[in-house]
């Protein structure tokens, strides 16, 4: 191991938020505040965006009872951003300007939690730094609904993300059958390209509660087989609930929801939304049943209030393992998680993953958790998702709501 | 108080589902398998409609623990309806048919759960057996996420309805705080004539997460004073975030969401949808902002998963009073609930209102609970509505997913 680095960390979020993307902000800080070789714990204040303005949050001055909070509190506390870095070869004014702060504040460890685009940045600022006379250990931390990061078993936030929507597809569905005339009824989940988020749907299921039709990206939409889908189901029972990923794609790339128009986020990914309207009516319009559409939109990446216990511990297992790692001289990688799941019980440790492994890079959703007809799951996916949805998180709401925590974010000078 | 009547009870679920309804139902049945004068329990498959077409359910065969489980399990377990029953001057052929399945039974006892529209039925039936030589007691028990039934002082399903409402609201915020980018954000919350769910998104500002504006179809929607408002909270803060009743009206009366379609239920009401949208597009021309809106959609009325334990306990309490009343010699009678509210403590207790006062007639909600300029809630409304979301009810999901009543529902013959 390398030879003891002492100075300061600090610790960004960025991406999209999740229910636990805090708890690995409490991890890192809990890990960092007692770690002799750290000095002071900054925060940075919207993400890598924070460090270039020289907006840092000094995080070692928090109270101790408000940081523990963090667990209880959804969404990005630091403020999350979307940045693309530039290539140093291109233009490598953004990497002397990190240098620039890190050397003020005296920064020997970055921790960056996020996504593939979030493990670019790192990754970027990581080959910078190993290049340079400034030593700095930079470690990645996982977190993303979209469960799309590679070799990882999972990331943080997913199995929040999929509690939240296991258990309103259950009570929707649930309110389905509360009639008897025929009804379709599609609710749209977040899912560009990967049907991770969508596939949580069916572990309502476990409760007899699960969607009849399934419908990921990862099969190219056929809406002949889809109106075939449909009416087969509406020939046992009258009621049609069908759960869809936004990206679902025609056979020709386009995309079914593009009707309803397309929006653009900073890294050029198109913003889907209006799926669900669009395939009911093509369900509708089949069938003459009456047809409902409901959008999970932001409410499925943030619902702490039914986030997984979990979730929430492993989440702020890979902040305090980034931490741990790096005071032992890695750097260069982003934490992951591997799995043991034998006869009902679950187990899990962190594992080092290189960064230039997982950066700008997915995982696709496995062909084979899909069934041959390419509108439900298999058992195997059941078993891979179920233990991360499990454990009930005390989210001290005993008054209805939760408490979160309050930082004072105090600015660095 | 009357004499002792024996015979059997049935007990039926009319309009719309809540997360507490089949907790009602469990009250109904645990005080009548209780009550010697009752023989057996009968529960009416899709409300009235289950009446008139024979298809009752024998719920004294049930397991004790599956009946427990109502207490979890959203939506009408029984089924529901929304079925008009004519007035039996013109037409009285429905009431002949349920004196014939009454007499069947030996039906002694009508319990019938929903809100304003179910307590029409229930006075009809009630007013029927009135004047007929079959000795039949009739009781509503109250139910209505929409909170707008008169006298009681408030519905079973409300406190859990605003529950969801006021924790997505806070998460929904905590999520647009993220980025640094203005940023309109839109949730649109169910209510035609009246704005008592949205006002619920109120109470996610006791934890410092409470909407900028909220509107309220009590208050005509002036498109002027509406971009101003927004203005206003952009000038301040990069985020505005709004909650908005699905029944706006300009004032002409016509709709904001009018523009988004229209569709009926089979009382005539126009159902309602889009609203979000298209204030979201005012808001968004005027300022330029980035803009996304939400619909709570079904996802409102049946979540179970974050159900106030006070709105579960007072839905049993309903359904028990219901059948104590009747036993006693009370008929033509809904079951309201009067509380005390005080130096911050709460209680409540059941109590009884005619028929009469209660069907097809609402409670509209207190201007004085409005502010002057229309766009928020005052302390009152806030002291009012806090106890009703208090009270976490476990609903055993240590594995992620509540576990939800299986009853047999055996067919009556």
């Amino acid at each position: 191991m390398s030879q003891k680095l002492v100075g300061s960390c600090v610790v960004g979020q960025s991406g999209g938020p999740t229910a636990v993307i805090n708890s690995s902000v409490y991890g890192v800080v809990k890990a960092a505040l007692a770690a002799p070789e750290i000095t002071h714990v900054y925060g940075a204040s919207y993400g890598i965006t924070g460090i270039l303005n020289d907006r840092l949050y000094v995080l070692d001055q928090e109270d101790e009872a408000e940081l523990e909070l963090l667990m209880n509190t959804p969404s990005s506390e630091l403020g999350s951003c979307r940045y693309k870095m530039k290539n140093p070869e291109e233009d490598d004014s953004d990497y002397r300007r990190i240098l620039e702060i890190f050397k003020k504040y005296d920064i020997r460890y970055f921790f960056y939690i996020g996504g593939n685009d979030s493990m670019d940045t790192c990754m970027k600022v990581s080959k910078y730094f190993a290049n340079s006379s400034w030593e700095c250990r930079v470690i990645g931390v996982p977190k993303t609904i979209d469960n799309d990061l590679r070799i990882t078993d999972h990331c943080p936030g997913y199995g929040s993300a999929i509690k939240y929507i296991a258990n309103s597809v259950a009570e929707v569905k649930k309110d389905t059958l509360a009639y008897t005339m025929d009804t379709i009824t599609v609710v749209e989940i977040m899912g560009r390209d990967a049907g991770w988020l969508t596939a949580g749907s069916a572990l309502a299921g476990l409760i007899g509660c699960g969607p009849d039709l399934i419908y990921l990206p990862e099969v190219i939409f056929d809406e002949d087989a889809f109106i075939e889908d449909v009416k087969a189901v509406l020939a046992k029972t009258h009621n049609c609930f069908i759960a869809a990923s936004e990206g679902l794609k025609y056979p020709d790339g386009s995309l079914v929801a593009a009707t309803a128009g397309s929006r653009h986020d900073g890294f050029g990914h198109v913003q889907l939304g209006g799926l669900g309207a669009v395939l009911g009516a093509i369900a509708q319009k089949a069938t003459g049943a009456k047809m409902r559409s409901i959008e999970l939109s932001l409410l499925q990446r943030c619902a702490a209030h039914v986030a997984s216990g979990v979730d929430v511990e492993e989440a702020v297992s890979v902040g305090e393992a980034a931490v741990t790692a790096a005071v032992a001289g890695v750097s260069d990688k982003m934490i992951g998680i591997a799995c043991k799941r034998e006869n009902g019980s679950y187990s899990y440790e962190t594992i080092l993953v290189p960064l230039d492994e997982v950066a700008n890079r997915t995982k696709t959703f496995p062909r084979q958790w899909i069934n041959e007809k390419g509108n439900g799951l298999t058992q195997d996916y059941i078993d891979y998702a179920a233990p991360l949805i499990s454990g009930i998180w005390n989210s001290s709401a005993e008054n209805g709501l939760p408490r979160y925590a309050h930082l004072k974010k105090i600015i660095a000078k």
